[in-house]
């Protein structure tokens, strides 16, 4: 087992170039398990098809580098600046989101072709940027914004398959059988005022700077995550038919949605099973719960009689945190069960109490790129720690994660926490 | 310019293994012009992919001809019943309809291999349907099915590429530049009791049966559909913006909706252009309207001081009428100027007034196939004439077609007609 | 027993002036039972509180009569003509019809104070009426208006206490203990062509016209209205869940909505109980069953291998009917009943299997009374016969109801047809 | 110009009886102005009527202290418990929010007669309260809720009445004719250690504590509230339609909403106008500018380059702050200019950037009375610092309010800060 973060850090040296050609090459091998038919599926408004992450990370090349930077340029197609535009308004229209899936054309080979166009042209400006450090940012940019999309890439498909009744195999190593079910434990943090954000040191996100003061309380932190077998006995226990169990606007959710388990679960002949990217599986009840909802993760939390943790308090608990079981590089595309190892990193992405907000002395990246985080610092929860399906660069302890708090098609997990 | 009912005469002849194998044919040869990536497409809730017309129209002789009837059979893939059928309960669960195109699996590649091994086990029973009249009647009416498809693949498709700004090119012909802007003139038909429906002779659907006595008013009927000159005056004289035009039903359709045009209608530096299978043209005056609702072509005929015929008053009409301008087969893929036709037989589906109700006396297919037509019988509107998307057998007088008033993405026309 | 029709016409001798009296009269008497606080209540979109019951058909008179006719007038307050517009775009703007409930003022006081106002500036009119036929007509047809508009606010008034759980009582002489539980029986009616619609004489609306001939076959009819008791049978049978039954689109409205019973009925305790103007009862099965949509009365009647009649066999059936159990004067708000009447007019308003479609010929009342009828003529279907809430004078022969298939809120039964 | 928290205090000596009373009394004196018709009002399902909360507060005496404390209490009548139980899962079911206006039985009077039933009973209980902490508790706590329920009887009203066309009047002394124009001036305030939440005096709601201590950096903030002129300047600088204004979801609700200016603005002739309660206005340029959204605030303060301040921060600057210039029982029901103070108290609920969240530590109140603020703890933002509709006793800093970002019936006003 290795250890996500060193292999993060090698990720990123060995100059530009091919650090460009690596990430690149990541999102293509990604897609190798795709049949045509796959890369246009748009299973609902939230999610993307396979084809249109591989040519809105392009765009995001050809827009924030290439036209501005790049004298001479033309854009490889006039209208690729209208449907490859995710929600940056600054730069443009943008094809509705919920139609994706409508876009036959361009076809999948057009795509590939825009993506070697676009690779073949940042060359001279990837040379450039090992001088230029403004360059040498957005190249980063483009970069960390394309595994973030691998990492969408391969969660919007997983939703998209869950509503083909046969299932479809898009691969991973499956079921860990050997998962250790050991008791959850508690780990004590003291309290006391704490750095909270990025270093300066490596890439980060605006949304994780400024690094800044907060008091934290002492508390207490579960040493993995909750696992299916736990989660079961809620459902056991009619978790999901207890109001007094549930967030206000959770129980609406809950009852609109008819929600009984976590997504992707299906009862069968009296057992549960769950699709996973490897295929419908018995669930394992080793195995660290994932496909919750804030709501979901919340309401748990309460009927144990704990919380869960705020996002300063995972931050501080995680300072020393090395090494995951799974992440998007490990091939697994299934969390593994804790042996051993607290999860903090990896495996799943853990809901936090904390709302995602600015920090203190927020601001936002420059220009157009200004709309990357902070237009979104409303009505969502913070996730932190990564999961089985992020980039190994993305598995750290400052980065903010944030979603809906009805959201349940990443890979999100629950952490414990209680006062202490 | 050909006879459609003719050409449909010569497509029922020649044995039925001929038959079978010359309209399964042109369904997949209508597929000829697409990418993979097109056969997935689901442009709404109301339409389906390519793939999936490919595959139901299999489905429907596998499951009404070869699991009854060929000892022995074996389905080919034991979900394919649940996912290729359309909307009959009778024989098993469905697919929900809104998410056929979420079905990017079985691929495309695999629907074809059904169709071959359908098409392969279909041989003895055809054979024996030259002399078994039961069973010859159930492949006539799975051909007749399949013709049906073979329309409604074009018009779904027509709407799923609509949504894509790149507007696609399928094919045809396109716009026919000697159109004749003649004017509208008027056929005078005699009241008295006519025989409606469907004679004894050649296939039938069940709902254009039992042929029945209509007592009918003299009345008078327009010598050619409306054009789409007309229409932009009904355009320009404010007709979507006066509610005394409209049905109240049809008023409250154009506010929720913002119909301002026809279907596929843009307005693009000032004249109005629509996108047609073609592709995307300028509105040529001389040319039948089409995609308007039976809402528009309602208040269009009021607004004339006209109203739409009855569908007896149509049938009475067309007693001898003979050719058409387009039908599938002819491969425009869009309607012709008159040009000395009456156009009652092909270019484009007309709204009657009447609604799509059970003749007296009607019984529905026996069995399963009893869902065939009879449960549609209610909220919608009959359509007559057939259209350039309908297979040369489909443009007959008899044929009874259907749609909500609202919808507008079959090739609908306007017929005008007054009291005589 | 009385007889409707003969006390109808009763109700329009003795001169305008008396007749105008005793309609204006009978509207303010049926809310003799009400709260103030009943007044304002509007349970849904489709229905109208009672104050707005009382001023819109004041509105009628002073629209159409007082401001374009009596010299000098001046409209009582400068809003009304908006508050309480229909739904007349030709006169004006109009109060959206789902805010109707949100009018708390004008208060009950003022509106009566309106209903006052407009009642002595009527007399003069009423005067001249009398030797001036266009005028006449105008009163009249502002009389049958506002006899509509007294059924409406009952059945609104039902619908509104019906989501109240204290199921208020409005009054009414309540269940018929002594009714017949006869077997149903059927009448052969002679096929051959028929004169359909209202005659010269005597008031009818403009789509109940003009009388025109229609063929048809022979047919059977039911000597009595479907009761609560055979329609148990029907529940009891899976009526509710068995989609062979049902119209397409009645099989999704039955899933959307959940219906598993008549509108109003509650199982308490294991039987079935009924929300009635007199409060919540058992449901007796010898009363007839109400409060069923189309799509029932369609799915009941092919569960018991009918038809429902089309709109000209029930008028050429009722030729000779007389004489009917319940109607808005009688008193009972509730349909008793068969007891030797084959019930055709009063009681339950009788589905038809025909659309809601003007007449061969229709014309429109003139210049904006033509909205009062014409622009409905989609999607709904005809009902016939009058029900319990209907004033004497509609319970006719000749007389068009419409409503959409799904609706539930009238007093609507079940008169079953078979072919001859 | 009184000081509201004085008279705070005021308002909770003088013996719980004579507490009750004056509030119980408080609630029904401030529906002096309303038609009986009037009290059924719901505007829409966030809001509830004016008889509904009359009940509703009652029930709560009745539930928490009459059912559980008062030996023998039989409860008035047997389904209000139902009918007025708001959201509390633990005690019961609910009648459905959005039906609240549905409800014309029971009547005003009778509503009324339940008020005094519970009042008389209450005696016993209050007098034993003097002397048991835990019952004074419950009663201190029936209190505030009533209170908190008399700021939304207001506006809730307010509401219903702006969708009524005739505006009308419930009363206020209006406009401030003499408002001073003030240029908004900043104040700055130190950081470091605070200390945040309820001081054990006196009560407060279990949101506002534990007192915690909570790190601030330096920050600066205005001195009174944004005024209408500034908002107009936003509105005509095209802050509707600039996209980079706004929050992801802000921006979406724009375009959903149409909104073009705060709730109950109108474009009359070319100037803006408001519903107040006093009738429609013209807006007056050195009004508090209210009924913002947080969307709405928070866009105003990006365009002028600042911020809202967070909840501590407000916390923090209105430590010392006292008096105010309008409050519930002050009678304006409209928030005045500045007039030399800075606001922090009364006029309007500030938006804050803080996410509704729980105080570290936080414990709801015991048993079903946790239901009170804790379920609400998500998806929403906090305001601070009581609004002209706030009885003086919620005016105060460590008041904790919170709405969902969308919501704009309450007074919400602007508070702008900045980094320091």
């Amino acid at each position: 087992m290795q250890d996500a973060t060193v292999r993060s850090a090698g990720a990123i040296d060995g100059g530009l170039l091919r650090q460009y050609a690596r990430v690149r090459g990541q999102t293509a091998a990604l897609c190798a398990p795709l049949e045509t038919e796959d890369y246009g599926l748009q299973g609902m408004a939230d999610t993307s098809p396979p084809k249109w992450h591989l040519a809105h990370t392009t765009w995001f090349f050809e827009t924030f580098l290439l036209v501005p930077e790049l004298p001479g340029y033309r854009p490889f197609h006039p209208s690729y600046a209208h449907l490859f535009n995710s929600y940056y308004n600054g730069v443009g229209t943008q094809h509705p989101r919920p139609e994706r899936g409508l876009l036959s054309r361009p076809t999948v080979g057009e795509v590939y072709a825009y993506r070697a166009a676009v690779d073949a042209a940042m060359e001279p400006l990837l040379e450039r940027a090992e001088t230029d450090a403004d360059l040498a940012f957005v190249v980063g940019l483009g970069l960390n914004h394309e595994q973030q999309h691998q990492e969408l890439l391969l969660t919007d498909l997983k939703y998209s398959f869950s509503r083909n009744p046969l299932f479809p195999v898009y691969g991973g190593d499956g079921t860990d059988l050997s998962a250790v079910r050991s008791r959850m434990a508690w780990r004590e943090v003291e309290g006391g005022m704490r750095w909270i954000g990025a270093s300066s040191a490596g890439f980060s996100f605006d949304n994780e700077r400024p690094r800044h003061r907060h008091w934290l309380e002492p508390f207490r932190i579960a040493d993995r995550l909750v696992t299916n077998g736990e989660y079961e006995e809620f459902i056991a226990d009619g978790g999901y038919t207890r109001a007094d169990l549930w967030l206000s606007d959770g129980w609406t959710e809950v009852r609109r949605s008819g929600w009984g388990a976590p997504a992707y679960w299906h009862q069968i002949d009296g057992s549960w099973h769950h699709y996973t990217l490897g295929g419908l599986r018995p669930v394992d009840a080793g195995l660290p719960v994932t496909h919750v909802s804030y709501y979901e993760a919340e309401a748990f939390a309460r009927w144990r009689g704990k919380r869960l943790p705020s996002e300063q308090e995972w931050e501080a608990a995680a300072g020393e945190a090395r090494g995951s079981s799974t992440w998007l590089e490990s091939g697994a595309y299934h969390p593994r069960a804790a042996a051993g190892r607290d999860q903090l990193l990896g495996d799943c992405w853990e809901w936090t109490c904390s709302a995602y907000l600015p920090y203190p002395g927020y601001r936002p990246f420059n220009a157009e790129l200004g709309e990357y985080n902070g237009k979104f610092m409303c009505n969502q929860m913070v996730l932190r720690g990564g999961s089985c399906a992020s980039p190994a660069g993305h598995v750290r302890t400052a980065y903010r994660n944030f979603f809906y708090p009805r959201d349940r098609w990443q890979f999100t997990g629950i952490r414990l926490a209680q006062d202490g």
